[in-house]
C-alpha cells in the first residue's frame, strides 16, 4: 500500500531567537513524506525549479520516497519562503514569500498514481486540491489540510472542497476562523457538520484534537524542551497519522486513534532541529520508543 | 483524615459574553473546597465581612465543609472582585477589586487545625502562606499555589516559600514568568529546582503539566463545549487534586497522577456554570462517570 501526497516544495529560510538557517528543504509535502516514510512507501506530487538542489531530492529519496512525481521546471525557480519565530516559539512572521513555479501548480497524475487508496491533499489552492481528487476515483481516503488564506479568500472552493474530503487537518486558528467560535470542543463539530467525516483540530505545543460522529477527543502533544524549529509540525503530524493509516490499510476509530498518537511524537521530533535535521538522525525505533513513553504518561 | 486549605473567601460579580452575574460565592478557598469536598472532609480557614451572605456559608456547610475557621469580621466588607471575560473565555480584565478585610487577612490556626496533615494554602501574601506553614509543623503534604503580583512584587518571599513547600501549583503565565522560557517543558523544572518536590503546571484549556525529580508529564483538559465562566477553574483543580490525595492518605507517583486527573476533571465540571451553580448538581458518580470517559480517551 502507498501513500499519495500532493503540496509544496520548498526552500526555507527560517530565524529563530538562536540561530538562522538558509536554503533548508521545507515545503508541506516534503515534512509530510519524510514523516510518513516511517511507515509506509510515499508518492509526492509536487514542483520545483531548476535551483532545486540534487542533495534535497536525494535526502527524500534515501527515505524511500519517490520522487518521479515531483516535477522539474526548465528555467524556474522553487517556491521559496523565509520566515521568523518569535521568543515564544509559537507566533511566526513570515519575512518572505516566492510562489515562483509553485504558484501555476497544476498537479497532472500519472497512470499509476491514479489508482492512490490514501491521498492526503497538503495545504494549496482548494480549487487545486479538487482537481487531484478527481484524478483518485478509486481513492479509499482522502485527507485534506487548508489555511487562513484559502478559507478569507476561497470559502466556497473550501466548503465544496469538505464536501469530497473524508477527513480535514487543520490548525486551531483555522477551526476558529471557520465557526466563528473559539471553543474548539465545539468548532470541530461545526466543522465535521461542514462535510469532512473526521476533523483533526491541531493545537501546536498542546496537541490535537479528534472529532468524527461518534467520537471527540484530545491528546496532549509529546513535551519536549528542545524545541528548536517548529516548521513542518502540523505537516509531519499529519505525514505520521497517514503513513500509520496506510500502512494498516485500516481506518476505523481505534487505528485513527493510534495513528493520532504516531502523528504527535513524529511531529514532537521533527520540532528538535531545523527543517529535516532531526528527522534524519531518527528511525522507526525511535518513534516506537517514544510512543511507550507516551502511552505510559497518559495511563493512570 | 482531613484536608485545610487558608485562602480568599469572595463576592464575586462576573461577566462573560453572553451574561453578567453578581453576587456570586468566589474566591480561591471557596472553589478549593467545594471541589475538594467530593472526595474529603475539609477545613476551610478565610475571612469575610459581615455582609457575607448567609446562603454562601451554607452552600458550603451542605457540602460538609467546615467553616469554623471562616473568621467573620464585624463592621467589615468581604472581598470583592468584578471581572469580564473576552470573547476567547481565556483572558479576562479586572473591572475592580476590593480587598476589604481580605486585606489584613491573618490566620490563626486553632489547636485542632494545627495537627493538618494535608495542606493547600491558596493564592496570597507569601508571608502569609508561610505564617500558615509555621502553624502546622507535623504537616505532611504542603501544597501553595502563587500568581504574578507576589512574584512580581515579593519575589524573595515567594522563593523562601518554594523552600518550604512540598508542592507547588501555578499557571502557564506565571512559569514563565518565574522562569523567562517560553518552553513549558523546561519551565517546569526549573521551577522545581527553586524547592518545591514536585511542581504543577495548569494550562486552563489544554490540560495541566506535572514535574518531580523523575517524572514528567502532561495530560489534557476534558473538552467540554459549554464553558460558561471560568473563575476558579484553576483552584477546582487543586482542590480535585488534593481532595484525592488526602482520602487516598497518600501521595505516592501512581496517586498524584490519578488525583491530577481528578482535579483536570473537577475544573471540567466548575467552568461549565457560573461560580459554583454547576458544581452543586453533580455528585462524585458524576466525577467517577467522566473519569471512566476520560481514561478511555487517553487509551489507545
Amino acid at each position: 500500500m502507498s501513500l499519495l501526497v500532493v503540496g509544496s516544495v520548498a526552500i526555507d529560510n527560517v530565524e529563530t531567537p538562536d540561530a538562522r538557517r538558509d536554503d533548508l528543504l521545507g515545503g508541506s509535502a516534503t515534512h509530510f513524506s519524510y514523516a510518513a516514510s516511517f511507515f509506509t512507501r510515499v508518492r509526492l506530487v509536487g514542483v520545483v525549479g531548476e535551483d532545486f538542489p540534487r542533495t534535497h531530492i536525494d535526502l527524500l529519496s534515501q527515505r524511500g520516497i519517490d520522487t518521479s512525481g515531483l516535477q522539474v521546471v526548465s528555467g524556474g525557480r522553487t517556491f521559496r519562503w523565509t520566515g521568523r519565530y518569535q521568543p515564544n516559539m509559537n507566533d511566526r512572521e513570515t519575512l518572505d514569500v516566492q510562489l515562483n513555479v509553485f504558484g501555476q501548480f497544476d498537479p497532472v497524475l500519472s497512470d499509476d498514481y491514479r489508482l492512490a487508496k490514501y491521498v492526503f491533499l497538503a495545504n494549496g489552492v482548494p480549487s487545486v486540491q479538487m482537481k487531484v481528487l478527481d484524478q483518485v476515483p478509486g481513492c479509499r481516503l482522502a485527507v485534506a489540510d487548508t489555511m487562513e488564506l484559502w478559507i478569507e479568500q476561497t470559502r466556497d472552493d473550501v466548503m465544496e472542497l469538505f464536501q469530497r474530503i473524508d477527513g480535514l487537518v487543520i490548525n486551531d486558528s483555522e477551526a476558529k476562523l471557520l465557526t466563528g467560535t473559539t471553543n474548539l470542543a465545539l468548532a470541530g463539530h461545526l466543522v465535521r457538520a461542514m462535510g469532512p467525516k473526521f476533523v483533526v483540530i491541531k493545537k501546536g505545543e498542546h496537541g490535537a484534537m479528534f472529532f468524527s460522529e461518534h467520537e471527540m477527543y484530545v491528546l496532549p502533544a509529546y513535551p519536549t524542551s528542545r524545541v528548536v524549529d517548529p516548521t513542518g509540525a502540523g505537516d509531519s503530524f499529519a505525514g505520521g497519522m497517514m503513513g500509520y493509516l496506510t500502512e494498516q490499510d485500516n481506518f476505523d476509530p481505534k487505528t485513527l486513534k493510534t495513528a493520532m498518537a504516531y502523528g504527535i511524537l513524529v511531529a514532537s521530533f521533527n520540532v528538535e532541529g531545523f527543517g529535516l535535521e532531526r528527522m534524519q538522525k531518527i528511525s522507526r525505533d525511535d518513534i516506537e520508543a517514544r510512543l511507550a513513553e507516551y502511552r505510559q504518561m497518559l495511563s493512570f
